[in-house]
């Protein structure tokens, strides 16, 4: 257990008079709260004119207590194992001893980030006014587990990893990480289609090395591993006084709009369908893109557009 | 471009008086003649009671000529680019100079083996009467590339491959080449519904080192990355007198049955159902399989009944 945390976040606009009107929206891996402001402006999805939007740095993140960032004995591959709870318990504090809030009007994030919405739903269920999660599912699927046991192998191979105790990044195994994500991270017709020229690119190579190696490659090895860990583990079911997922999903008081990417190949659309079915309040929506998972990440109009479409609709409701 | 190159191959069977029923199986990433042999045998779908069987195994397999039987300079790194129609040129002088064949029955195969059976019915369009592709495309998509790249950049992050020049093979980068692969293999469903079960494993830590880990691990890199390479750069329409993919396609004269795994995340239902609507005398199946890219590896009875009971009817017509 981690003692002494600490939480970065970001904040945009006010709380109002009656602190009614607070938004948390957390990050997910290998972003940071600066990375994620897509759907934030005035007249956005996230607006702080009217709303107070509180950006929450992950645990593991860099900017939050981290294994960069944390000093012996927590340090490096020595930092505790951190579970969505952990994540959300954190968050809670910050929320309610920083900011006196009782009432949370949306939590809504994207991937790893769902998976806290999710958790804050199913711990603070008479706090949580509305979630939005999208692109995640409550519990990691063994097929997603798969696909992070073949990230962090690749990432490992490196022998200049040295155990999590290197002085240099592994460069070639987060390039090689990177190179593994970009496979999962999109769809087969996104890379037919070569809509990697929609963001600027000119070839595939270019792609890979111009977006995903710069993507993972700037991060830290052993906080990636973290995080990673997070993910694989996560399991809403398994909630004290929650348990079964089914049982957690279905104690969820909060409206809901929860969005899949049609293309997604690891939070499919399958996985959360199901789990959507057994939240009270839910609306299920399919992001109609072949973006894959990225369609959640703020990266082409379209989706985008449809996400924040949703969200605007939801917080309207 | 390899000279004095060797192919190495079994047979089954007799070539009867007449020399008119061979049949061609190419063998595919990873496997040896002896891996294959599922369905070969009296009674199976290719049935040494009834046909001359070869099984051909492909270039950089180990077996035939391959990156770690090679002498210098074509050994490890310098072994030569080996393209599908290198294996397919290699494998038609075999067939008529060494068994005087001049009529093939039928070319068969999976994946990379599925590449040199589209190849073999547009090199040689009389020669060949039928084909029965699975789970493998004329042409590798750019997803699928992308694929192949994670597996390359995981092999290769281990220091210990040494540029190709390893004394011993590159544990940490063999075993992060089959978890990576592992995640692409099988369908989402197949984990989820732990099918692996039916295989007689009892954990899925227990499956991805008992069944990936051992699958991958007892090759040679360089021979892995040889044949990643062939794969990588296949395309039936740069065939020479055949350019363009269509064009080639087209220009097939076999009747042939074209079966796609109903979940595979590489050779995709998608990907294989659009090249078969060009060629002309073919029908197109769809194995309906958890079992993702391994409903063609012969691993479970329902998909290997699939596959065989069409190969007797396209046998049969």
């Amino acid at each position: 257990m981690l003692s002494n945390a600490k939480l970065a976040y970001k904040t945009h606009g006010r709380l109002n008079a009656d602190k009614s009107n607070a938004i948390l929206y957390p990050t997910q891996i290998a972003a940071q709260h600066g990375d994620i402001e897509w759907p934030i402006g005035p007249g956005k999805a996230l607006d702080p004119d009217h709303y107070f939007i509180i950006v929450l740095d992950q645990l593991g993140n860099g900017l939050s207590s981290s294994p960069n960032n944390s000093l012996p004995p927590n340090d490096r591959t020595r930092f505790p194992t951190i579970s969505i709870r952990d994540d959300v318990a954190a968050q809670h504090r910050l929320a309610t001893e920083r900011f006196g809030i009782r009432h949370i009007a949306l939590v809504v994030d994207y991937s790893m980030g769902a998976q806290q919405t999710y958790q804050w739903a199913a711990s603070y269920p008479t706090m949580v006014e509305r979630i939005a999660p999208f692109c995640g599912t409550a519990k990691t699927s063994p097929h997603n587990v798969v696909f992070l046991q073949g990230l962090r192998a690749a990432l490992t191979a490196d022998a200049a990893w040295m155990g999590g105790d290197y002085r240099e990044q592994p460069a070639l195994g987060l390039r090689a990480f990177s190179r593994v994500y970009a496979g999962w991270g999109l769809s087969q017709p996104f890379y037919k289609q070569e809509l990697w020229r929609e963001m600027g690119f000119d070839s595939l190579e270019g792609f890979l090395t111009g977006f995903w190696e710069k993507r993972y490659g700037r991060r830290d090895a052993n906080n990636l591993l973290s995080m990673i860990r997070t993910w694989e583990l996560n399991d809403l079911g398994a909630t004290p006084g929650l348990e079964g997922l089914e049982h957690a999903l279905r104690a969820i008081k909060a409206k809901a709009i929860i969005m899949a990417s049609q293309t997604d190949l690891y939070f499919t659309v399958d996985d959360m369908k199901a789990e959507a079915a057994c939240v009270p309040h839910a609306q299920f929506r399919i992001i109609p893109s072949l973006w894959g998972h990225l369609a959640g990440a703020g990266l082409n109009p379209a989706d985008s557009n449809y996400i924040e479409r949703e969200l605007k609709a939801l917080l309207a409701s």
